[in-house]
């Protein structure tokens, strides 16, 4: 009875155990959940894309139109829109191009293949197959290592193999070869369209768009990092804590730059496939994104190796520090702007025909913290404490030229991408002029 | 008729010029070929194992076992092999078992949605179905956002989106369906299994392995910028084209670690497919390996800062870079020996119970350094000359820090991964000892 009544409390426990466990997952799961949303609520719309695709698939097989009347056929549409609806239109049109493509022309060779294999007899022609299907498919296998095929074309290529070799092995006659074969690229014309209508027409997420934005983003926390820098540095009397600059997140936000090339090439290669949108033309000039994003890497690489002295910048006392800080805090702060200014061009997609201001004081600043090191400021003291306050003076030397490059970067990009010169639209009203017959003339063009 | 015989003529031009055209495409295509195959001639012998896959699935319909008496199922072992059979070994595990497993679990889920829905009347069945069909493949889609699925899962998400849509989606009755289902599956296991197979039994190419040179190749390029930059920097009489290192491949040899960082972990995920190999178990400590990658990022990152200076050493006359020359010589030297002794653990696979000896002797000659500071060795000259000079020491002082961090992480993975004493195999020798019976009993342990 005791043992009995042991038992039953020990299976409690478990029980309530598991469903502390399973409700604590569930938790964490649902937190997860939210989170993924929160952070990019575009999340949320491209999966009802993907519900919505695959019912308008359904939809069609109900109504069964002609060319769905056989049977198993409708697979290839569900299969075309799993696989090529993918979250940014660019990923998307690439894909659905490729895959038709390819089948198509797949498909072609393989029926020429079988042809040719056909005029050698029953066995020969498994054998003659055979050959061509290793010969081809490992041809082509081999082309997927290319870098510049694997860019755009490795679905494509993949898909090449795939058709070729269900072509080639399949068992039909070759009038029934044909007649599905014409059907199964009809399904998957109708598939690729579902899926790059529904990726186009419902909150459309541009992948051209993210790159720039995400190049605009990291020239933004480099520039919070530089403006930031100087009073940090300068005048922190010793207090550690507040010297890490923990609490004051942008001063780590910079670091996500360091490893941003790969995305960057990847969201290139997509934003290609993209048409006309927004202010993007077909032919932007994606690749000055990847040049522009190249240069904020080097200044994020030296803005790296400034951070460490952030942390140390007690080394150096205040005094010693202070004899450069008026320029170096120049430097800092107008470099910062400089990026700003860049950043109002690639926010507002114009081009300024002045040149940047802040370059200029930036590199004027530059110039006065060399003439203050002429004097040689800490003259008499410990080179073991002055040291860190020098190779901060230099690295802030180097992070203008960076600056400057970034900055070019972009005027670069605001010229090949045709950017609308900035005058024409803030210079935009014309002033009244009083006629003598009495009508006003107002002209003005919208900002 | 002359102008006939000018036609002819430009038609030969045009003929001709095109002829040089293709012919210039196709050497560049044929050196495009040999590159590829010369850069990694495993990528050849996967062509080869492609094409052998799919010759063994098209001898398996030749023969025509009982299970591919039906038609078109060939068509999915022929899918499956393409899909499935990747470079190295771990990702063609990896999507092997996510596609077996996914289409298995999918289609239970599938049939058993279809009896849910087979409850409510033909009509209601349409509607059911879509709505169902809507928010599985929505609510999977948005769990592939998750990076952690992601990482491991991405394949076997979309296969079960894939293979839930078509079983909820087909008008074939239960029964129809069961037996179709089932045989697919099985030729899907079949295909998998191919692919394994091939991938493992013909020159398998582990990406654990891969990992592994990689993070020992990344410290190589380290330790061979870091011993030769001492003398670089130090002993430059002002010689520019030699300063820049142009003529040394080894000083930008170290600028591929700077955007590692993805490549490894994506190999890291991969390799966790893999099976016991070589020295490596089934749970090798992966995540060790990106630690220490991360290490050497961040070491590369100063590098890059310290780069910088070899361009600039006629900046601070011989005379006053000569003061610092030994300590900084010493530690530039003593961290590259460092890292190579680290690399020796990686490169043999050995654990080593004796601390790194030119760690300590890098932290020594940065002490020096810091003692030579102490005594102004500058005193009196420039600050603006002085100052790339103090950067370097400040930068060398700060790369000591980053090197005992790598030999630090280095050790632990030794420690984690259970790397032989490297006592055990060096010290394998024993002296012979001649016993009173005449026998001499000589015990070495190979290397």
């Amino acid at each position: 009875m005791l043992a009995g009544a042991e038992h039953t409390t020990g299976y409690t426990h478990t029980c309530k155990t598991l469903l502390e466990k399973s409700q604590a997952k569930l938790v964490n799961f649902t937190n997860m959940v939210i989170s993924l949303g929160k952070d990019d609520p575009r999340r949320v719309i491209h999966s009802f894309k993907v519900g919505l695709a695959l019912i308008l698939i359904s939809i069609l097989q109900y109504f069964r139109p002609s060319f769905y009347a056989f049977g198993d056929n409708i697979m290839w549409a569900v299969l075309t829109v799993v696989l090529v609806l993918e979250f940014s239109v660019g990923a998307t049109l690439g894909k659905g191009l490729n895959r038709v493509l390819a089948t198509g022309l797949a498909g072609a060779f393989g029926v020429s293949i079988r042809r040719i294999a056909s005029f050698s007899g029953d066995k020969g022609k498994a054998v003659l197959t055979s050959m061509f299907v290793f010969f081809i498919a490992g041809t082509v296998t081999f082309m997927r290592f290319s870098p510049r095929l694997k860019a755009s074309y490795d679905y494509g290529l993949i898909i090449f193999i795939l058709t070729f070799c269900l072509v080639s092995l399949s068992d039909n006659t070759e009038n029934e070869l044909l007649e599905v074969a014409q059907e199964r690229l009809l399904t998957i014309i109708i598939g690729s369209c579902i899926a790059i209508v529904v990726s186009i027409c419902i909150c459309p997420v541009w992948i051209g768009q993210d790159l720039h934005n995400q190049i605009a983003g990291n020239i933004q926390k480099l520039a919070d990092f530089l403006e930031g820098f100087g009073d940090e540095y300068f005048n922190n009397l010793g207090n550690t804590e507040e010297a890490a600059g923990d609490n004051k997140p942008f001063f780590h936000r910079y670091e996500s730059v360091l490893s941003s090339k790969g995305s960057e090439e990847t969201m290139a290669v997509l934003a290609r496939w993209e048409p006309c949108h927004g202010g993007f033309r077909f032919h932007h000039p994606w690749k000055q994104y990847l040049k522009v994003g190249n240069q904020i890497r080097l200044c994020a690489y030296k803005i790296k190796a400034l951070s460490v002295f952030l942390l140390r910048s007690e080394q150096t006392p205040y005094e010693l520090r202070n004899r450069i800080q008026e320029p170096c805090t120049n430097i800092s702060m107008e470099s910062g702007m400089a990026l700003k200014e860049s950043l109002l061009i690639l926010k507002h997609m114009t081009k300024s025909s002045m040149p940047n201001p802040h370059v200029a004081n930036a590199k004027n600043a530059a110039e006065s913290l060399k003439s203050v090191l002429r004097t040689n400021p800490w003259e008499g003291a410990d080179h073991l404490e002055i040291i860190p306050a020098a190779t901060v003076a230099s690295l802030l030397i180097d992070i203008v030229i960076c600056v400057e490059n970034i900055c070019e970067a972009v005027d670069e990009l605001a010229t090949l991408a045709n950017f609308v010169p900035s005058e024409l639209l803030h210079r935009g009203t014309v002033q009244p002029i009083s006629n003598s017959d009495g009508l006003v003339h107002v002209i003005s063009v919208a900002e």
